[in-house]
């Protein structure tokens, strides 16, 4: 047990429940049911393929979902799914697929859609600096759209959706990189979820995807393996060796959230509850801690705020590092601080930087 | 220490350092010099550039690589590499890439280099089931030829090449996924060379390319971002999330080979004796055990060998399996028996072996 891994507030990596570090540690000399290190198990062992069938099932049982969609366990991050999904679903297509840019993730995949195919971006937060996410009035979905793309979560900004966009005759792709089993998100609504692991459920190094089997019916798959969803599905994810450990880490996590946490509505519970404080908290603090996000897009997953300067900034920064937080930078494109209050981060540690906050306020009030 | 892990025969992801392990299982609960996780430390922060930055430097002390050397750590494998070298060199080139088919793993990266423009294919040895190498009588280089790809060793034929191919003004492209870092290479001799760390250097996860600057010289680059090699040079392998854990794992592995072991001359001491041992082990058994490979191309990395019926290999490998040993099935494309001594593969655990398999031998000598 070691504390400062519980009071990690990174953007991601970041925090993971300490009984499932405990279980990794274990696994490296040995995993229970097998004789061998973690690192040292062939990815065409039946132990192996157990892990696999085992977080299907798991996420299927998480998000309701049904054997209609794939689950994939895939390489190369979000980044590789920004491409994966125009490839597949836009190259030679006439239909154009509808984007929504409402923050720095946001807006990469739309650069990689381009070179695919036509983009239509439905609405865009840049001219007021990603402060605010569209009202349904803002946003005028098409029926002839080949899909709509979105992100559910934008951590950089600390922008949340809290309902499902679109159109339900159009493909709903999303990227829920950042908030993917925080909570019940509809998943049958979409027909393609694709989330990386590193904030949530895992580490670096595994993408899960999620894709509604008729969503490749008339899809491109004249295509390198590797970027071939129908590959990816027909091998269960294992076409050519996957990333072993983050996959075995995932399984770890999904068993934490069913058996431990209690689902994804309990987990939603806890998540609202530790947000909550921490909006309340800026809310009373009388403009000394400034939230960037419009109060109804707030997320649940990261806080993001200003201090009066940036010369406080940066001796927050530091103070709440000698007292024992890390991760609080705000990300490298806006500065600022940042929160990220994922899964695994405690209600506990909030209460502690909440403390450690009105403290620094009290010493620091202009 | 579990015993099991030093009996690790398995084609990869195999054996590791008994010492690397034993660091890892720190790591997971807190990275020396860090007060974190290694699942939860930022791949922004200034420890992690410290690691790219330590690996590479590793990397090229151990090969004697100057700096007009990028080495670059990637996701997707050796198999993201078969296209991604022809994307970036092939496509749109009027000249023909060369090929040498030598086994399963050669196979591969020609459908997909064809994908990408012409390719000629110099030598197959698909009508002799891959048991034999080609001789340079056998391969007729042309100057026109765009790059020469080849493999370093074939895992799962068990066949190295104990000689560089090709000429001095073609750019040389090795994969050298199961012979990396494994014995000094020439490196210099090659224009790209990539490894995925699942044999000699890591766990699974991460892929090592290393590129000679002027290969990009008149190379395309209109790929998307994660394709591009450019953008992973510019980035030092950090663009989007790298897969940390992979990667610091394979820098604990060239550390141990640069002061433990200390160096690849003295690695491919250890890989010869190991080799060697089991070699005049097969040749002296009156044929109970009967090599695969033609004596001149035998594997330091892989021994494949079969026994006199299948009912003998079932029950070998279920009786090594009692014994403590374990990956010793061969690859389920071919069958057999295969030992796999990697660089961590202790030259006791090769001594084991063959006292199991001399005492299996007696037992059933038909």
């Amino acid at each position: 047990m070691n504390p400062h891994n519980q009071l990690n507030f990174s953007g991601g990596p970041g925090v993971l429940p300490a009984c499932v570090l405990d279980e990794i540690q274990q696994a490296i000399l040995e995993v229970p049911g097998t004789r061998l290190s973690l690192l040292g198990i062939s990815h065409r062992s039946d132990w192996f393929a157990s892990v696999i069938t085992e977080l299907e099932d798991n996420v299927r049982t998480l998000l309701g979902l049904g054997t209609d969609y794939h689950v994939l366990m895939l390489q190369g991050g979000a980044t590789q799914q920004f491409s994966m999904v125009p490839m597949t679903l836009l190259r030679g297509q006439s239909k154009a697929a509808e984007y929504i840019q409402t923050g720095y993730w946001s807006s990469k995949p739309i650069i990689e859609a381009r070179r695919e195919g036509a983009v239509r971006v439905l609405w865009s937060g840049q001219e007021s600096s990603f402060n605010r996410l569209p009202g349904d009035n803002e946003l005028a979905f098409s029926e002839d759209a080949r899909y709509l793309h979105y992100v559910s979560n934008e951590t950089v900004e600390g922008l949340q959706f809290h309902r499902v966009l679109g159109r339900d005759d159009v493909p709903r792709v999303c990227d829920m990189s950042s908030d993917f089993l925080s909570r019940p998100c509809e998943a049958e609504r979409f027909a393609l979820i694709y989330a990386h692991a590193q904030k949530n459920i895992g580490p670096a190094g595994v993408t899960m995807v999620l894709m509604r089997d008729d969503l490749l019916d008339d899809a491109n798959t004249d295509l390198p393996d590797f970027l071939n969803y129908r590959t990816q599905i027909n091998t269960h994810s294992n076409f050519n060796t996957p990333p072993v450990f983050s996959i075995y880490v995932t399984l770890l996590v999904t068993r934490w959230l069913l058996h431990q946490v209690g689902g994804l509505a309990r987990m939603d519970g806890i998540n609202q509850q530790k947000a909550g404080k921490i909006y309340r908290f800026l809310d009373a603090s009388d403009q000394f801690y400034r939230g960037r996000a419009a109060a109804a897009d707030r997320s649940l997953m990261n806080a993001v705020f200003d201090l009066p300067s940036p010369e406080l900034e940066t001796r927050f920064l530091a103070e709440s590092a000698e007292a024992g937080f890390s991760g609080l930078a705000g990300h490298r494109a806006i500065g600022g601080i940042r929160a990220s209050i994922y899964n695994a981060l405690s209600s506990t540690a909030v209460d502690q930087l909440l403390e450690f906050m009105a403290g620094f306020q009290r010493k620091n009030r202009h």
